[in-house]
């Protein structure tokens, strides 16, 4: 079987496509291509399945054989592959994921795929629906206590859970202590991402995220966006950010209606012809 | 390039063959290769050159770009690359490597090598030669503080500096805390790699090893070898002992004339052409 290792900001997926792959259980699959010693390697496994109800359709398997809703770094490598292949002949389509359907727009230079732009949908604001035990229309300069200290936090549900800290330097934040201690925190039910934030000026920004469940990670899309949403609601950017992580540049817009853009980068690593 | 990708116990490499390889500099391409998440990913790229004193001659840079001198599990490696590309035809040969000349015999199942047997030199004793601050003829029951705790360690030198603390159950070894603080204690001038070793019987021991400037590693064969030498040296087993590590086993044999043997597996995970 052709398999491809793909990567959005350095997010691994380890991608084939399979007509018959609508139902079947990818646990172990996964789990063993993903292995990074013994396998190809990566964070995930994603499989290129038909669909019903859109041009195509993307099953994404975490490493841990645990199968995801959606990805926004996986969504990006999932346009490029499918337009590259042939599987896929428009530049905007249609992707059915256990998110719903989404819809990537690609940017072309000489028939590759060099940048995607994915409808990440509407950000929501109360506290309730976060889920955050704290009774706030908007959650911003909201005093959470850790270990002693008070930090000042922004939170919002973009897709999951997401908590920003703006901070002076992002790279002098205690991303491993202060990460997990907010990612559980009581007030967070069903816990958060956490953002480390860096407003440069208007228009960029640095971010570090530790992600629920996966901890650091070099770059999250949904962090990304919800760290310009809430920049921008406490004033300190524009609608259209950015976005700086560990191996390069997320540009998000956060339209008037709501709306949030990412448009971003996708590679392909290699190929290679395996037995599974 | 044809690149392969092959493990040994889940110590992994990054394979390719150059005939003008000789005093290439590497540096630039094992980082890229070996990312684990924009290239291929491994603990390191081994290039098989031609050798003028040697059947053939292995050079393996770190995926932080420096050369090392040789690696056990990776000679292991080296030697199913080189037999099933007919690019050496006997089944012990010589091998140059930065440490001096290696020669593994492989042990072949239906053409395919799946184990390698690697003569890897005497162990050196005196704490001079380790090096360690003591003045003893050979390391055994040694007593070291750290943080207030009295730890009884066996040292010796093998290729490396290696100590070996004796545990009942090495699952519940604090290796990301005492590893470390062995590893720099100020008794190993040139630090040391320390191997934590339960004795299951006189044939069967367990080792998990924090190795120097490697930290926490799935296995190290020079770490095998002298939990062997030191199990066998306090009396604890035989002079053939099978060692079991986090992916598997390594077979050690200590011979009468003081010369280590290890035999273990080489696999490889796949293959794929990248233009670097």
């Amino acid at each position: 079987m052709k398999l491809t290792k793909m990567h959005g900001l350095g997010n691994d997926f380890v991608f084939f496509t399979d007509e018959a792959g609508a139902t079947k259980d990818y646990t172990e699959l996964a789990q063993r291509l993903c292995h990074r010693q013994t396998g190809i390697g990566a964070d995930g496994l994603i499989v290129v399945v038909p669909s019903e109800v859109a041009d195509t359709r993307m099953r994404i398997i975490n490493a841990d054989g645990s199968e995801a809703e959606m990805c926004g770094n996986g969504i990006r490598c999932f346009a490029k592959y499918v337009y590259e292949r042939g599987l896929v002949a428009k530049e905007t389509f249609t992707i059915e994921t256990l998110a719903g359907i989404m819809e990537p727009t690609l940017h072309i230079n000489n028939g590759k795929v060099e940048q995607v732009t994915v409808n990440m949908g509407k950000p929501h604001f109360a506290a309730k629906d976060i889920p955050m035990k704290a009774d706030v229309p908007m959650v911003k300069h909201f005093p959470v206590e850790v270990a002693g200290q008070t930090y000042e936090v922004s939170s919002v549900l973009l897709g999951v859970p997401h908590t920003e800290v703006f901070v002076e330097d992002v790279t002098k934040v205690p991303l491993t202590t202060l990460g997990p201690a907010l990612e559980r925190h009581p007030l967070f039910p069903q816990g958060t991402n956490v953002n480390f934030v860096e407003v440069v000026d208007a228009t960029h920004i640095k971010v570090r995220t530790w992600e629920r469940g996966a901890g650091a990670t070099l770059a999250c899309g949904t962090g990304c966006c919800s760290s310009v949403v809430m920049a921008h609601e406490n004033g300190f950017t524009g609608r259209d950010v950015d976005v700086a992580v560990y191996l390069g540049t997320l540009h998000i817009r956060y339209a008037e209606d709501g709306t949030v853009f990412m448009t971003g980068p996708a590679a392909e690593v290699f190929e290679t012809e395996l037995a599974i």
